[in-house]
């Protein structure tokens, strides 16, 4: 999906929204476990219930691939079920040396060899720039990168300085070299809304991915103050607090109602910025 | 596998080899194409030819993933063919926040949930401790962090200093407080061999997983010259000069000669040094 089309979604929908599909099967409604598989049932009725309030869905793999095989089965199935228009994101934290990366381009977006095509992967900035290129060799397809995280461990090196410049900052403004607006979005948590100012400032047109509202405590409307640009430039995520709404048979209701909620916040901001 | 029976077993088979499993189908012997997964006989042949002059394996999880389900189900495969007094590495790369960790950590260290239970895993530390403390609640499985490594893109961010030091420098000195040597092993490039010095100043207990000798380029005696410890302290990784060292029929049997010629100088290394 390029930009273009993600920015229409935004406005068809009036939403930023980003469901994250980050199942635990201890956590899942009891009435699921009657299924042969009940992580891909919840997933399935999440997506069928939310997907004209959300423009992104994004699976964390860690969740698919702590139950094996089976696991990873459970994530190609779900990629299936994805509608059509809606954008993609394997929430996979790769990152390798040239041809290992490759591979794990290949993996995300080859559909041919892994059985999935997701339209974008976030990716850990550490081993630099050949380390993300190979995944950007794939047309209308994104590096998500980690810029700035939502965690208590951000704070660990993220924000060393080093000739006046963090070392998040650092990444966005090296990474720019590296691909344009349109195949390059960042991560930056909600936890940070102090820091969306400056991360505007260094990188005004790419689309930032943005985990931490909701069970993590962020703000919405602080994100928005700052983060949004010309083309909305947000993808905001929620996962815990939609996914988890009800753990009873109402679950996908509630979840619906969740994103609701946010959809509707969401069409506040965009009608006050004059982007609907 | 702690950190003295992992000392013992390189005193005993004369080696700090580790072989790289990164396997690509188009890259294999032609005659392995009749069997019904010729990833896995290759990698079992592989295993079969060379577990008694190499101390680890090391199967990178993108050469499994890029397959889709049949990869990963590949990868559990030949977890569960490596001899038991072997040390296993899943060269996963993996790190994010808090709760998600665990789930890899499950996915990688606990048999009854993913089918497979490494003794390491390697983790990427932008993300910082938060990231990497749920891999260090299992007992006598390790972190192999990423440092320096061994690619062109380690210039990128990797050697960036603040306050006088590099990030890589901090990423050693910080995490030294998250866990002992016991637990936390380093990536550090043979490329970077005029780095261990340094290196072992920061770290001069761990033990260093090294990448990068063989079709990267790196040299071995380069690296053991100032990256050897009193307990070795070296896992020195070769892939693609062993696996592919011949694509007939002799494979395996090439594999063996060209792991051997390793363990042979390997071995004079350790003698010099007093280690056996």
């Amino acid at each position: 999906m390029n930009k273009q089309q993600l920015f229409e979604q935004i406005q068809r929908k009036k939403s930023f929204l980003c469901i994250g599909l980050d199942p635990v099967l201890d956590k899942l409604p009891k009435h699921l476990l009657k299924y042969d598989n009940p992580i891909l049932e919840f997933n399935k009725q999440l997506i069928d219930a939310t997907h004209d309030l959300c423009v992104a869905y994004k699976p964390n793999t860690a969740f698919y691939e702590t139950r094996g095989v089976q696991g990873w089965d459970t994530l190609v199935k779900t990629w299936k079920h994805f509608p059509k228009e809606v954008f993609t994101i394997a929430d996979a934290k790769r990152g390798d040396i040239g041809n290992t990366s490759a591979m794990y381009a290949e993996a995300f977006f080859k559909e041919e060899s892994s059985g999935m095509s997701f339209d974008s992967i976030t990716v850990a900035p550490y081993m630099g720039k050949d380390s993300v290129s190979p995944f950007l060799a794939y047309q209308d397809k994104w590096v998500i990168l980690l810029a700035l995280t939502s965690n208590q461990g951000s704070q660990d090196f993220q924000v060393k300085q080093s000739d006046h410049h963090k070392l998040y900052e650092q990444v966005i403004t090296t990474s720019q070299q590296w691909a344009d607006s349109h195949q390059m979005m960042y991560v930056v948590g909600a936890t940070q809304a102090e820091e969306f100012k400056n991360i505007r400032r260094l990188a005004p047109d790419n689309f930032l991915l943005v985990p931490g509202v909701g069970a993590q405590g962020g703000s919405l409307s602080a994100v928005c103050e700052h983060g949004l640009n010309k083309q909305c430039g947000l993808l905001v995520n929620a996962a815990r607090s939609i996914i988890y709404a009800s753990n009873g048979e109402d679950f996908a209701e509630k979840a619906r109602a969740e994103a609701l909620a946010l959809q509707q916040e969401m069409e506040q901001i965009l009608v006050a910025a004059n982007l609907i």
